[in-house]
């Protein structure tokens, strides 16, 4: 039918890390980029508004959780995600399969696909890499993840060398299915394509096993994507191995194509991740710390609800430009946090992302001029994971 | 010690409807107003910059809750109330009557003032007409409101009688705490007067029975208070019940004063009360309902779990032009609200409190042209309590 609409272009490089821009249907992304997560259709905490001022220019949905409720059929029938959730701007949708693998005893894994019992009701599904291909272009996302199997960290090499092999077979029949409906004049009336230049990413598995992750390029990219992603890291292992695998794997994708680190996203791994030619990331950390309390800051994240603060009328971050930051106290935070009002998770959620997101402008800008270098030295020297008293 | 910097002129009328300007220590509120509720300093939903988006010129702030948490102590220190929460504009503190009323078997009432557990901890904590004020006076609120004294629905003439002479009573010694603080050159160490600029209100009791009431009007403004209120209303008796006793009560204040309605606030009753005479109004409900998934509309309000909304593709309101009714549809706000999303009671509030802010821009401008009988008989033509199918 349609071609994707789809490319990316490199602007401006340093050492490994780029500055591109990423043509989607629905817009142009800023790389590097990170999207913020709206598991089910919505930011939690906040509005698409403040998603918008605070510049996100590619956000996440959640297929596992949109398929099941309130279902990619009625999303397609209202014209698919953009227009059901008021979003005008690109999305990608994962593909469900790292939901699933979490759901552990609820659910079986065969080489057809992913049996599982739904959260919601206890209700039984199966995903298979044609459906959760079906259910993303129902959706009409603007990147589509291709059905990968996730593992337990630690797993043996044999585990991960099963579950990578099986990957590289889901991911071959999940892109014949989407070929087939992108590209094929064939009517297939039990799918509405709701954005026919959505592009499709492969994923990138193999644990901390470099061998399998170089075999896994080859045989993802002997399948042929627009682009690929690295899955199966920041799962539990120590950031070191993360970054080592990185710098593995990501030099083998190819260079004229957006490199996505899934769920990868503390803010250090984010910087060293840039450092290793990765474009694209995403994580749930400052939507979910925000309503549990947590402010991220350049020195690392602080507990708001710490009694230090309780008389403190400082911003949380006194460099910080955001909205939060320009307006309110820790102490005021702290009280609405302890008050339980609904108003801390949103301001602590709109502090958070603007860390994020202002992160990654000032990396593109350090890309561009030359001193990304100096960005990460600096970053390290303040920034610790560990929640700052 | 400084003046109260407290005024009101009346700049059109519409038979007994006033279209006024009320002065406050934070600036001019245009009257008839409503104040969305900021029980624990925050209203609870949305922020400061939806609030101002939205028009409110005055929030309403509660004492018991933010004595108890974070306590008034520790406000007075941060500055006040405004600089605490970060709204500049007026805010209106009740007396805390009410809420300890509600608290039911957790309090005792004496001549003295009311002793109460915590609903927070337990604790014990006795709130008297000078505590009130001095409270009050730490928080640094624009209007101050006299410590009362409520009673249950239905209640005897004898019990009407009883709390309504209590309440003249606990007036003058209210009265007396606020004036020794605010206009003697007496240093009272214990209280930390934030705001010199803020003006007390007395509230006007006495039940269903309008003799009382009369004899109420006359013994509060003996007193003499910056204005009144009129308590006690839209507690369970019908609303015509309700009419009737402020079409008696109003024009018995000064018609130079305005007259705040507590508490009353569904949109007909603020339609009714603007026809009497009222010029302030408050209530938790476009806040409370919205986050319940109610949303009110012109024809009343309707529920957004119901499964007709399922793909309903239409904003709540076609007619609405707030954030949520120009960018959402039912079909989404229905999805946000079973999905548990912060985000649908943000969505839902911000159209809620739009109503009820447009509701009154319409009533303010149809007194300045005279139209104000179209505007009621119009607006009770469409509206209704119930909830719309």
């Amino acid at each position: 039918m349609s071609q994707s609409e789809f490319g990316f272009r490199v602007l401006a490089r340093d050492g490994a890390a780029r500055r591109g821009e990423m043509l989607t249907a629905h817009g142009v992304v800023e790389t590097p980029a990170f999207m913020p997560v709206g598991t089910q259709g919505a930011i939690k905490g906040v509005t698409y508004r403040d998603v918008e001022d605070l510049d996100a220019q590619i956000i996440l949905g959640n297929t596992y959780h949109l398929f099941l409720r309130p279902g990619d059929a009625l999303i397609a029938r209202a014209g698919g995600l953009h227009r059901f959730i008021g979003w005008p701007k690109p999305i990608l949708t994962d593909s469900g399969g790292y939901q699933i693998f979490s759901l552990a005893e609820r659910r079986v894994i065969t080489e057809n696909g992913a049996e599982f019992r739904s959260h919601l009701d206890g209700s039984l599904h199966l995903l298979t890499p044609e459906r959760a291909a079906d259910i993303q272009l129902q959706l009409g996302s603007d990147i589509a993840m291709v059905l990968d199997e996730c593992i337990a960290t630690p797993a043996t090499e044999d585990q991960a060398r099963a579950a990578m092999e099986r990957s590289v077979r889901w991911a071959g029949r999940g892109r014949q299915r989407w070929l087939a409906l992108t590209h094929e004049p064939v009517d297939h009336p039990d799918v509405l394509v709701t954005n026919p230049g959505q592009a499709q990413f492969g994923i990138i598995q193999g644990g901390v096993y470099p061998n399998l992750r170089t075999e896994s390029v080859q045989q993802t990219m002997a399948v042929g994507f627009e682009a690929y992603a690295i899955g199966g890291l920041s799962v539990g292992e120590p950031p070191e191995v993360t970054y080592d695998l990185v710098q593995h794997t990501a030099p083998l994708l190819p260079d004229d194509r957006p490199r996505y680190l899934m769920g990868s996203g503390l803010p250090d791994d984010i910087v060293e991740g840039v450092a290793r030619g990765i474009d694209l990331f995403d994580c749930v950390l400052p939507t979910r710390n925000g309503r549990n309390g947590q402010l991220i800051t350049k020195r690392g994240p602080i507990s708001i609800k710490n009694a230090r603060y309780a008389e403190d009328p400082a911003p949380p971050d006194p460099e910080c430009g955001c909205y939060t930051c320009r307006h309110f106290s820790r102490a005021y935070l702290r009280h609405l946090y302890l008050a339980g009002e609904m108003t801390a998770g949103t301001l602590n959620t709109i502090h958070n992302l603007y860390f994020y997101l202002d992160t990654m402008r000032a990396v593109r800008k350090a890309i561009m001029l030359g001193t990304f270098e100096k960005l990460r030295s600096e970053f390290h020297q303040t920034f610790s994971r560990r929640t700052q008293h």
